[in-house]
């Protein structure tokens, strides 16, 4: 069930069995030689959507430009400041808290989103708490926030791992690749890559790292990247998200 | 041609021919009994990627999320305040100048964004004003920032107003949802409304509207809107769009 | 009435018998060869203060410096950034309502302002929605913005047309010039221009704007202002601004 | 000479041989039975454009509404933020610095605006500091911002000790009412106060303030207001703020 | 008692006796040939923790870098921006009134920072205005801030006026120095300075500053500072704070 | 070297021989019955200040009050938000890179710090990257922010693990209460704990923490601390700390 595909007395009728909402979000930036600029937003689109068609998990918007600083320096790349992308999920926040949510799963598609990710949850609770302060009341609903990252649902990381036990890398791996192109076969690139396995080191600011990373991949090789592996892994990624998100849901 | 759907260099190859790009701005609020929640974020997407497909308009991921306080009253409605909207909006202009784009052109889905989009524009331009005299440098590129809604692109006007004489109001319109109904079939809904044509009157805060607009709609009747309305609207949009950008980019 | 002319007694007696205020809007920006700097501020200042005097609508001190961005290439201009126009916008609203005001007639003279006011107003209703639902009260006193700009009242198009058929342009326009000449008859300045209408075009940034409108006026003779039209014009849009405001007032 | 009341070519034939302006500041908010709400923006401005008549000093709009928290319990007072009122003044400020002006005169009538101010002198310097160290450029031309409080002018401290030797008090004080009443004569009140000189006491927040104060004042009898009063601490502090200005433009 | 010296139960007992807390606020910057950078930090926090030792008085810890943007162009220094210092102490603030502390003791060490600590306070105050007017509540604890610069404690002008009766200045004080010099008789520097008592002037930017007072000092000759001189003004400095800090909690 | 017990001049002749500076950054929260509320700011302070005293490494003023929302329901924590927490160290980086710094080592007490610390590590670069893009210079000076929480120093975590290998926990632990009863033997308190290892759980908001963990503690038992287990860590962190640092400036 995917919140933009919806009505609004849709919503409020789910509303009335479940206060949970899973949240795609990633980033805009950069994917090396035959990366999509969209990967780390598309991979959590692509599960989250195909967990909503079958469970019926209600799936947001994606939230699909987030902190990519670091990547600046290769065209495509659009970056969020931490200060704005936080105030930017407490707006979502606190719409969705308006309507009743109280358990809000971001599922996010990007390892460099996950410190302002946290950083923007510290930020939510810290307007519940103070608000709860101000007015002495105890009948507040509970609100969660749970950050996954796709990549380390339960089965998904010994997928990959099986599925590309070298070169798997960091940025721009063949996994998230693979989802990509299982989710948009029509935009498969066929592109040559030196070395075949990417360098590895730090990610400091972004005229760095272009320099020691001069395509964009680190310690990768998503030349390896194909369909069949991206199938696989959403399937597998399907099957713990609607499971984890229902436990998350009941807490 | 779709940033999200592109690799880096294939940006930077687009950038050595064009330094223009779209950018599908919408909202994500309730549009009546049968509206998507996303129909203002799907309707500019759906025109601009076609017109990506057809003419090799690079169009960027869509600002999905936009000026809906007074819709927040209905389930499922998310908004930025309009100082967020502006700060990132402000950091995607930043990022694509960063990267040798010139003309923003935003395409907007939402008559609710208008004023923030505007605004937004001013603090983008009050950023280069005050950089370019700070440094008195003369050779800065010159940006430019275009708004364009859908509705008033040439030609779509005349069309929408032929297709629903009665019933087009401002709010849920026949016209918007035959859009998604085109882009989404699997999505058309069939709800009976009443009356068949929505009240019309002024928009205030987000209970008044509530009050005024029981079922969320404004003057209009979308229970008329169907596929192949759609696909007129979009066929006219997509041809009107192509053109106007063109000469956008050209300016 | 003027708030900035009463003691706060007056304001509190005030009170008992109205919710509503006129607050006069402008900016600080250049108006071409022979137009004040303050003519935005002035012209709904000196039409709101006459209505104040005339009907007993309470008058607040004139917003005076506002959103001219792209006048900054002319000596005198004075601009805040949007994001700071919507939180002293804000300040005051929260001001006004915190001692009972429900009613907020925002008076403007400046076109580039609406936007910006427009997305002030969502940000004052979006504190306003957001504090509702936290507290769960249903009483608040309902409060609505208003926005009008002083050309825009009824007749008050009209007249201008009828009074400069020909180069009434669209900035630095011979009415608003009569206005402030009406208003302020020891600065009327008498300067030749070339040519006497001035060129018309989009207003872009700041430098761009120099270019093309050399001298500060778009499409318009203001060389036809005249104090008698002022006292017209003023004449008609203090009569109309009575009747709107307490239509407003009691709605 | 008045920003507000020249045109943009008269402000560049200003900066052609001065680079010094000179900007009222001030407040609205209670002055107790008989003082007027804009009494601390008036005062300034009053003098100001007094002086600027006489000598020429360019003085700038009115800053009319600053920092008055603490007077937030009694009707018709606004207050902005202090960081509103620091980002505002900032923007005044990096316009003015735009168009070649280097000695802000920023000429107050509010002892609550002092600290805010001095603050905002620092954010602007800020600014300076950091933008200069960015560019290493040496040639930037250098920025002063001055704040006078009007009633400490040389000159004027004596003559109001003398006008009123008892009763001056710290708010609503017969020095600042006879200002505004010389001023405004049309706005003269009549009203009876008890005590006839208000009680003394800390200033604390807007509720705490009400209840020491019940009418306002504070240590003061502004019963003894007059005009004559009012014409001859103007004419003292119109002679010295000249003389003041005149130095801080040459310095 | 020292807050990071004690635990949340302590801290509980405390409150059950007392609401008042002493924070302890300075400034990281640049003290002339001899100070310390952490001067302005140092000095308070000297006086406050033997008072809290002697009385039980409750200090938190020592908010240590301020406004020193003037003090910029010395190595060393580190300044907030006055916005980000009411951000700052707003929230150290809201953390202290949530666990039940009314009296907030803000004893400070620099004279740079009085402004912006008056500009916190109101803001501080500004949300407790406005928070209460929106839930009307009449029973929220009454919240006092106060600001005391430790020269300025009683007993304490005239002791270092007999201390040093010549070359105490303004800045890097022989006064200052000889607190730090007690406090820590490790870093004690032996430094020759020309010419022994430093220029005086007026504190505008960075680089102005740097000029004027070549080696950072304001009219002062700390080379007079000892060890002994800073022992008696801690010990008059301990005693006037803790009867000060009693009347403050009392009231 | 402490920062603040030098001299400018002092800190200007270290720059000319290390771009290195040492941040120790914490905060100040319920650390459970016997654990001080500084400890996380004290752990940091401890070991750097040893370090800065052994090898010459510059230690900065302490980053004493961070992120500590989750800690609120415990009498004596304070926190920032996370916005305000990413505003100040962007305030102290830019001041320490205006002086030349271009290596920032942020050695962290705090757990919860670390979302923030790294979300204000890309604010900071971001601010670099545009700059530069704006000016387009190749000569700025890099740098580099490095984060290091010091239980994760080599050979710390061995060495904690083998001190306590039970009830070491996540919060609350015997290594960090031992430090700062090592650092602080006058505040070593001795209190009963029930039981003897608190329980383990997630962290969500303020009053979920409290109803999970009734004491403070998270799975530790700090019962175990002691002023011996203190020295040998701070030993073993003193060492590896040195290393890492001149690793870092060097780099």
């Amino acid at each position: 069930m995917q919140l933009q595909l919806s009505t609004w007395p849709e919503i409020e009728a789910y509303l009335a069995k479940s206060k949970a909402i899973l949240i795609p979000i990633g980033s805009t930036e950069q994917h090396g030689p035959n990366g999509l600029l969209g990967t780390d937003a598309l991979c959590p689109e692509i599960i989250a959507r195909r967990a909503g068609d079958e469970s019926g998990i209600l799936v947001a918007p994606t939230f699909n430009v987030g902190q990519a600083q670091h990547h600046m320096s290769f065209p495509g790349t659009i970056t969020l400041r931490p200060s704005t992308m936080i105030a930017s999920m407490v707006d979502w926040a606190q719409s969705l808290v308006r309507h009743g949510f109280e358990r809000l799963y971001w599922f996010n598609g990007h390892g460099g989103n996950i410190a302002t990710i946290n950083a923007a949850f510290s930020e939510i609770y810290h307007g519940v708490t103070f608000d709860k302060s101000r007015a002495e009341r105890s009948n507040h609903a509970p609100l969660r926030c749970c950050l996954r990252n796709w990549w380390e649902l339960p089965g998904v990381g010994d997928l990959t791992h099986q599925l590309f036990p070298v070169g798997e890398g960091s940025h721009a791996t063949p996994s998230e690749v693979s989802i990509t192109q299982f989710g948009y076969p029509e935009a498969v690139k066929s592109v040559a890559m030196t070395p075949r396995i990417a360098p590895n080191g730090p990610i400091l600011d972004a005229d760095d790292y272009r320099r020691r990373f001069p395509d964009g991949r680190i310690g990768s090789d998503p030349s390896q990247a194909n369909i069949a592996a991206g199938e696989k892994i959403v399937a597998a990624a399907v099957k713990a998200v609607i499971s984890e998100f229902r436990q998350f849901s009941a807490s």
